[in-house]
């Protein structure tokens, strides 16, 4: 059994949101990168295989980044005083031209990557900018790393900049040329990405739609992130019945897997059509705040039900990584707690599910170590007396809160052990 | 002049609230540890003068934090989803006990140090524990580092756990032992540390209170962090006006230099009184959210002209250092101004000079590079791909959002550099 892998250590991983499954001084069998099982000792079938021990170590699925913008990596923490559309303009879009200029694009894409993989964020969704062969350049610069995600080339082709927006024409072509390519990557692929409803035509959401449908490929876009955007875009399309209804009307919404990034103002009409259709929804607290938005009823969504999953947003965000965004999403809600006794603070658990096997379920069975899914794993070490004062799930705990790239000594993709990383801040 | 320096790079620092001061690619002598000045050659008079140069590096002045606890850093990010008495009582009053035993503080207090010095916190006023040996340990531990610090043996002796409460005379005679041990040493002085009304019987207040007026050292506590804990200092001390009055009529609230941690909820005349008495009031933004305080209310005492300062409080707080301090300031004020317009959020100038030259003013002249300032500074190194992108106060927001200790590449206390420092999260 040439793809047999079998990995000692201290597992945690959730099964469901509601808590940690804690499997200490274990040894978890992957077999083709998939979870065979996790055992007290090595079981008979598999005698004599090589163990890849990691003692003391937690070993948990790596982290899973619903939204987040490739091309405006190098400006995080950059502008962050500005007011959305100052901050779009003054920075966003000047940086986003400069991906026409592959030399720069790989560049830039590299760090970004190497990044990511540091951060342990092993699957994402991630816009890359409105060029195609910028956006071919991150394709091929994430295939390197081993990683796996959903690219979007950003398809816009009205109320931008001119130095960035395409025509109609050239936005469906550039996307259809980057499906034929990729579509059938195993790690890499493409995803359907307009902007946001302001930033489309009619025509061009509607030939992405259809491009989704023909193809069968996910869709991500961006939903009802401040209130200002919400009435510009029902100034723009008067004959919706609301944000939502745009997308679903071109066959954007729920047709196919679809991720919305954001969702802060949804009405009632379309939280029920969100409980319908069953997009995910993402979280990207950082950039909520930063960029001024909101919050997001995170914990009303739970209780109805809904997906929601965990997006560190960058550049809004302005950190690269899940942690972060995991901290925030807990702070926010103990705020949102304060005001509202009824709406209990995410837990640990909670956050770490959405990171996990929450947005994890967009790719299929990753985020998880029950049989069957995808052995996708990060391996933590902390600090031998920390290791010494606390129990296993104050360790991760600790890491969540803390911890960074350092505290992350391998990575697993589909049981392939990635090569070490190098990352700066 | 042997204690010359003389330092080129690009220097930032704010002498007001209202915007950096930027020098770029310049030469700042210090003499003595004082900076003479900033100068775009060497002046004559320093000609032939050694030059320590940092190319394209940024040189800004070093961190204070205000309020944090030694002896709960090991603590950081383990039990954030308790309520706060549930979190003293599960987490953080063992781990307290646990500095009697000087083997272990000295082990934990070095970590804490290490790590202190490593995000360039080069000025802060810390609670140790209850323990007077411990503490003395924590004395020795910053000496050995060559930072700055106020130390306090915090005194309880009541309302706590048996096994880290003194009794009133204890209390009182570690105090004095410690001030006669340390009122002299020119870096780490000691200061009255009462952890908190409640804590504190009328005759212990008294006694510290006394000790503060003889030896004239300053004080610092805790002041109106939660709602829950008003009310309980209200039925414990039924004859006080307020909370504040409480440690004012102990002669522990402006009668010398004071530090109040939190202040969430003073009352009119606590605010009142605050102009009068001007002590330093600490905004402790991650610690106030994650133990669900609330918020401070920044902008009305800036705007009152209150002191503010920056604090990590470690280890409600969750990250040492001030750069998440600085940037959790302002995103709290960007949620408040999303309630009130009227409440500008907090720029980067404002936290940047709570977390330097406003809290620093606490120890001096320091957290500028004014003509007269202890040169305590940071050498802060970026990428260059960012470096050749953005302007200097850019790639400062950048580093303060972004960055982390590894950006930090050189530390200078008082014109002197600190030796270089391993730390691990």
């Amino acid at each position: 059994m040439s793809n047999l892998l079998i990995v000692k250590g201290h597992f945690l991983y959730t099964k469901t949101a509601e808590k940690f499954e804690v499997h200490k001084d274990m040894f978890l069998v992957s077999i083709d990168g998939i979870v065979e099982g996790i055992y007290p000792t090595v079981p008979d079938r598999f005698k004599g295989a090589q163990v890849q021990d990691y003692g003391d170590r937690l070993i948990i699925p790596g982290f899973v980044d619903l939204h987040l913008h490739a091309s405006q990596f190098l400006q995080c923490g950059v502008g962050m005083t500005k007011q959305l559309l100052d901050w779009l303009n003054d920075y966003t879009f000047d940086l986003e031209r400069e991906f026409q200029n592959l030399e720069f694009a790989r560049k830039a894409y590299s760090c970004f990557a190497d990044k990511m993989v540091a951060c342990g964020t092993l699957r994402s969704c991630i816009f890359a900018s409105s060029s195609t062969a910028g956006t071919e350049v991150l394709f091929d610069v994430l295939k390197e790393k081993g990683i796996g995600a959903y690219v979007g080339k950003v398809n816009m082709d009205q109320n931008g900049p001119d130095f960035i927006t395409e025509t109609t024409e050239k936005s469906l072509e550039g996307t259809k040329y980057l499906i034929n390519k990729f579509k059938d990557e195993p790690l890499v692929k493409p995803i359907i990405t307009p902007r946001f409803a302001p930033s489309c035509s009619t025509e061009l959401l509607r030939g992405l739609g259809k491009l989704a449908l023909e193809y069968q490929l996910p869709v991500q876009s961006h939903l009802s992130e401040n209130i200002d955007e919400v009435k510009w875009v029902q100034s723009l399309f008067e004959s919706a019945k609301n944000y939502s209804d745009i997308y679903l009307t071109n066959n954007l919404y729920g047709q196919t897997k679809t991720i919305m990034a954001h969702a802060i103002y949804l009405d009632d009409d379309e939280k029920k059509l969100a409980l319908k259709m069953d997009p995910f929804l993402v979280h990207c607290p950082d950039s909520n705040i930063n960029v001024r938005s909101g919050i997001m009823p995170v914990r009303e969504y739970l209780n109805m039900g809904l997906k929601i999953g965990l997006g560190s947003d960058i550049a809004g965000g302005h950190k690269m990584g899940l942690n972060e965004a995991m901290v925030r999403a807990i702070q926010l809600s103990k705020l949102v707690a304060l005001n509202d006794e009824e709406l209990q603070p995410l837990t640990i658990a909670e956050v770490f599910y959405m990171a996990t096997k929450g947005g994890g379920s967009f790719f299929g069975k990753t985020g998880s170590f029950e049989k069957g899914f995808l052995f996708d794993a990060l391996v933590i070490e902390d600090d031998n007396m920390i290791a010494e004062m606390y129990s296993l799930e104050d360790r991760l705990e600790k890491f969540i809160y803390t911890g960074d790239d350092r505290n992350i000594i391998a990575r697993y993709v589909e049981g392939k052990c990635l090569s070490p990383i190098a990352s700066r801040t």
